[in-house]
């Protein structure tokens, strides 16, 4: 399959492209407004994937072209930039591209972060309503310190929510979920349940903050 | 310690009395506006200890009552009552009665379950608007499967999250859900992190219903 991360340059995309080269046979596109930068870190990647024995298939675009080819598209910006990112690669999208978000709004002030929701309701709702009409939205790896989780040596053990409301589509991103090492897709339902599984990512920042010894989280359902 | 659960007839009121009464010597005072009812859910709790070899000093009042005597008071109502119950014990709290709320106020539509919190911002806020100004709120014992928790055959391996403004007060909760097996206290922080606490809730309830073989979950954070 291919998979493009717009904004694939940024600690989450990486995060994400490490992981399924490492662990899949995947083609990973590696999109930024910059190709030339974009360029430079599927290099990075596959230079670091290379120290460990992994011949893998990254390479840099601009964003627009690695979506035009891809057949998942995880948006993988910060939640400011979510809006100008899909709408820039809106017309290269197939009505079978699925379009994945991992993006969370939040604001910070003295007792840590908090989830600041768009007026649509949730981040993953904003993108929808980018988004061409006849292309899947699925919600999906939000609660990840991505900083731990880019790194190939850390183990990890968490869960990722999965939602939207077209069930091939989650189907897509939940089997491209459990195919990375030490994360469990979990099915957390429709659109309509994105602002729950957004909250999460503060809370998780919150904690990490409040408890020595505790850094770089992720969250397991039990 | 004495510890009141106003409310203590209820699921998570029940879950708390028993396990405190099972894994701790505090006296558990059980709390309801109707005190016979409260009596009589105490005595099945001392009968259910009791089978388990365990004699457990567990008394019901009327909830006024049982505020009048704790030093810690659980307000284990549903998030509706909170406001009414607060007003009602209010002046049988000392300025050294520590209040802790567990409630959480949801909404519920065809997708699944939304946190919904009140004006006042979160329910934690809202239950320290209603409580006297010189007692301190913490916010704990949010995101139990209240079920699961009450069934002392039940194994958990749960994170429990306290926070609040007053760190004595934090300190007090954080020891007493300590003392519970199973069941790890973590540090989210101020008040103002109420809202992302209490939105964990829903989401447990969401994956629970939308994945087959989960039930009655808790959260770990790792």
């Amino acid at each position: 399959m291919r998979i493009a991360l717009c904004g694939g340059t940024g600690d989450i995309g990486e995060a994400l492209a490490l992981r399924w080269a490492y662990d899949t046979d995947h083609e990973i596109l590696i999109g930024s407004r910059d190709p030339e930068r974009a360029r430079g870190k599927a290099e990075e990647y596959v230079t670091e994937l290379d120290s460990r024995g992994v011949e893998a298939d990254v390479k840099g675009f601009a964003n627009e072209m690695a979506a035009d080819r891809a057949d998942v598209v995880v948006v993988a910006v910060p939640a400011y930039h979510l809006v100008d990112t899909v709408e820039a690669i809106g017309d290269r999208l197939d009505p079978d591209t699925v379009l994945v978000t991992p993006a969370v709004g939040m604001k910070r002030d003295d007792s840590g972060l908090h989830y600041n929701p768009p007026s649509a309701g949730s981040v993953a709702a904003l993108c929808a309503d980018a988004a061409p009409d006849d292309v899947s939205v699925v919600g999906a790896f939000h609660n990840l310190a991505a900083g731990r989780f880019a790194d190939l040596d850390a183990e990890v053990e968490w869960d990722t929510l999965v939602f939207g409301d077209d069930a091939d589509a989650k189907d897509i991103v939940t089997l491209l979920a459990d195919e990375i090492e030490g994360l469990r897709p979990l099915d957390a339902g429709g659109l309509a349940n994105a602002g729950e599984v957004e909250a999460l990512t503060p809370l998780l920042i919150n904690v990490a903050m409040h408890n020595e010894g505790m850094n770089d989280l992720g969250v397991r359902f039990q």
